[in-house]
């Protein structure tokens, strides 16, 4: 908020020059939320778009600047708010957009300023989160370069931007209603992949051009047509690549090249080199690319489904090396998916992400360990993901203001479980199936050191064990270690511990029947959501919320607290 | 809001027994409004209920009663309001329930509590005023009694109560796109009509019973099952007829059967017989049927569409004689609606509406006329409806809450024009067809009378003029008079005003390139809408606003200005 200001201090007080090198910029943006007809995937439906694109336009900035969007809700009849994922937030919870949690939902025709500092370089991007807005489109890049001056530690020649989702032909508003009935009904698979937000819907782009049967209509509609990505033989490109599906992970390859990851969620690892690359929902990566192969042909993007029996058709885009024509088409088949349940696999990348020197190393000791265990369950004919057999709900009021301004009942009186039975069978489904709403509020102190274990379990069918990528907000956490089966805190499970290299993430995933432990410091007074980034099972209530230190968040703008509650308590006088 | 009160206080100074006939009570329910899956003519799709009802719970009062309706919101991502439509919620303008106008939208998770007298006897109904959520079935009837102790002056035996509507199989969402998007997407007639919220889409009941080919799945689902009217030979009984559509003109007629018109709008008229009734969105009628027809068959009661080319099959419903069985199915053919262009009929059936002997008498004059041409418009690739070349567009703070404080740059400098060329031709399509926006707000001086001229015109195509229902929020109006062409205001149009008795009603048509003139007192400080009823023309911007001595607006409470400009004043330290 104040930044600007400080740059202009900080200005004033260095010699010119060298301060108009160094001096973060504030970046502004105005942009308009409105649903429209859009054809994704060749069929039109109805998305949410920012200013008339899907995705939404790209943010692109240097570590220190602040991003202003003013942001104008022209949606008919609905809220909206916009998650800045990964940007921590620092000093500025209230900017996190959650609904419910950080902030009032910006209404129809209101306007709302989003202020922030993106502090880290990397691969970011950002997305509603209020309901399931996510999967309505509303979504696009956040990118960070390295401050003026500073340098990646890596070259590449060029970069390419892959924002991959997923994307379902019913719409969020019945999507939610199925979710919400009773009895339960399922949304079941996205009907299609989406590369930059660009899929073929039952067709197949690559049958297609190879053999000519089926033309996939894509071509003529640009709105669906396969991205190109146009390359220089024997240079090296930075791919960014994100996921913002709402239910499917997905495997990336590339025909022929091999992958160097380098960054994962806006922190840099030790590099390695993998064929293809696992994304869960809410994970970003850079890879590096090396263009040396046959230059006389394209190659196959290919992005298809992991985790769940897939039913989609992978996305294809070409990677067209120059100066082959772009509707040229590859001579080899796409790169093929490796099998959805093949978790060796899976592990075998996920367990390679380590830091790169220099990053900063987690704290020896935690102050603190929350267990949560994650589980499908009944509730009432409904069926819930719960922690610690509670499932999610929000409040009417958004927790930030409530609780900053001590709002009464804001908080049910008794906190939610740190533990759970350490006799818990995680390979069968729930003993006692029926689980009840809570707030699942969890409050931090400041500065304490937290270590969250993740553990999964068996669904409520039998040989059911699903990925759930958790989310957290206003934070980077240290993933300390993953293991299979129940944990159980002894020398074997602390054996498996990383103290040396833990990546620092926003976003890790749980293995079927397994376990995560994650940690990170309480250094971020506000109100966090950490939530299962699959849309459905936000919505089915899996996630808690981590209110920290909330008597040290400064001064909440009026316009993040302008209903519920806060509003009320306000217009009666009190203070914030 | 005080009237229990004032009741009690009654009480004590009556004796109790007197007291007790005459006191009025306080109603109280409890709703919540959430999405669902429903089947209004045998095909699922999402409606918006209320208590798990479509449609909504009927609420049924006396005359004098105070409504209280704790409402929560508990969809998703939107806002609601309901509006009491017919009820003039005298001293308590902030309970009309009309988005951006009289109150904030109710947040989801939020509880809003609507509290107004029913001060009139008569046929009403309540529905949505948010974007276009009455077509998305948010709608119910609403029913006043004559006070206890009181007579309706005319007898009858029984009730039925028939509330009519039409239906879409298009999500209001994509209805909304559609007539929002550029190009203009016009979203068709109606896949259905219901009664009482049921109707068969793709099949005809009568059809299939009568000839037994395409059985309609209808009688096996609850949901769209035709409704049956059990009746008793020769007895009468009165049907309270309401149109709730979002675009269709109805007419209603029962085979064999004669109608005695008694009730308009919640004002009785002088009785006549028709064989059938028109009612165009946002009529309410009561009608007295004497079942006097032979007693061994059941009778089919039909309701089809006036005003435009019927792509929709009419809707059924049986009229059962006892002791037949109600699926016995009507010896004779439904009756047939007329042409859906004789205008000439549906005038016949308007102009015979006069006000009963004892109905208040209007003004003999007026102190302002206001005159509004209605014309289809084009602006930058958009098709609006405009008020005098204005179409108008809703704010982000509700009026009454921005007016009543004050707040600068509520309405814009310049005030909507009093009257239009006397020279525009009527007949012809807007010789400029471009339109701009804007408020539209009528500042009216308390207990002044204002005459309103509504003048019909031709749409942006040749030969194209349509009806359009304008309803008046907050007051009754009388129906001076109606006539063909242009509105000259000259001694032949002045011999077609009826001051004499004039129908007191809340609704009234303009017919094709006609005109019609109102006459009201602001006599109810508010503010409030004046628009046409047909739910895609109000959003493309067909309406006005009557601000009307805001000044002597009651304490406005604080939950309908919780929202907007007023909150964050509020929050400022402003009072209301």
């Amino acid at each position: 908020m104040g930044l600007p200001l400080l740059a202009l201090v900080c200005c004033a007080l260095m010699a010119w020059q060298h301060c108009a090198a160094e001096a973060a910029k504030a970046r502004h943006f105005k942009w308009e939320i409105s649903n429209m007809f859009w054809s994704p995937d060749c069929e039109e439906k109805v998305v949410i778009g920012i200013n008339g694109q899907f995705p939404g336009p790209t943010i692109r900035a240097r570590a220190g600047d602040t991003i202003h969007v003013q942001l104008k809700n022209a949606l008919h009849t609905e809220g909206v708010v916009i998650h800045w994922h990964g940007i921590r937030q620092i000093g500025t919870p209230w900017a996190d957009g959650t609904a419910a949690i950080s902030q009032c939902a910006i209404n129809p025709e209101e306007t709302f300023t989003y202020r922030f500092v993106v502090d880290k370089p990397g691969t970011y991007f950002y997305h509603g989160h209020y309901g399931m807005q996510r999967a309505a489109g509303l979504y696009g890049s956040l990118i960070v370069d390295v401050a003026e001056g500073k340098e990646e530690p890596f070259k590449y020649d060029g970069e390419l931007n892959l924002l991959l989702s997923d994307w379902y032909h019913e719409s969020i508003h019945t999507q939610m209603v199925a979710l919400s009935s009773k009895p339960f009904r399922w949304i079941g698979e996205p009907q299609s992949l989406l590369i930059n937000g660009r899929g073929q819907f039952n067709c197949s782009l690559a049958a297609a051009h190879t053999q000519g049967a089926n033309q996939c209509a894509a071509a003529v509609n640009t709105q669906c047509a396969p991205v190109v990505f146009p390359v220089q033989p024997n240079k090296t490109y930075r791919l960014r690549v994100a996921s913002t599906t709402s239910l499917a992970s997905l495997n990336l390859a590339i025909r022929n090249h091999k992958l160097t990851v380098v960054e994962a969620d806006g922190s840099y690892v030790d590099p390695f080199v993998v064929d293809d690359i696992d994304l869960y929902s809410g994970d970003s990566y850079s890879v590096l690319l090396t263009t040396d192969q046959d230059t006389s042909s394209n190659y196959w993007v290919s992005v298809g489904v992991r985790g769940r029996l897939p039913k989609t058709a992978p996305a294809l885009a070409v990677l067209n090396y120059g100066p082959n024509r772009a509707s040229k088409l590859p001579a080899l088949a796409p790169p093929v998916t490796p099998a959805w349940d093949d978790y060796d696999h899976s592990k075998a990348f996920t367990y390679r992400i380590r830091a790169r020197a220099g990053t900063p190393r987690p704290p020896a000791t935690a102050d603190r360990r929350i267990e949560l265990l994650n589980t499908q369950n009944k509730m009432d004919g409904h069926i819930k993901w719960s922690i610690n057999n509670v499932s999610m709900v929000l409040p009417a009021t958004p927790y930030l203001g409530s609780l900053k301004m001590g709002l009464k009942s804001t908080l049910a009186a008794a906190r939610p479980a740190e533990t759970f039975s350490r006799g818990y069978d995680v390979t069968l489904p729930p003993p006692n199936p029926n689980t009840t709403v809570g707030d699942n509020v969890y409050v931090l102190a400041h500065n304490t050191t937290v270590d969250v274990v993740l553990q999964n379990a068996n669904a409520l069918s039998r040989n059911v064990s699903e990925v759930h990528p958790w989310h957290l907000h206003g934070h980077d956490f240290w993933v300390l270690g993953y293991g299979d089966g129940a944990y159980r805190g002894d020398a074997a499970d602390e054996a498996r511990l990383n103290l040396r290299d833990p990546p620092l993430q926003n976003t890790a995933v749980i293995f079927p029947y397994g376990w995560t432990l994650l940690r990170f410091v309480a250094d971020n007074p506000g109100v966090w959501a950490f939530h299962c980034h699959i849309e459905p099972h936000l919505h089915m209530g899996m996630g808690v919320i981590f209110a920290e230190a909330v008597d040290l968040v400064g001064q909440v703008p009026n316009e993040a607290v302008s209903c519920g509650a806060t509003a009320a308590a306000l217009m009666a006088g009190a203070h914030l």
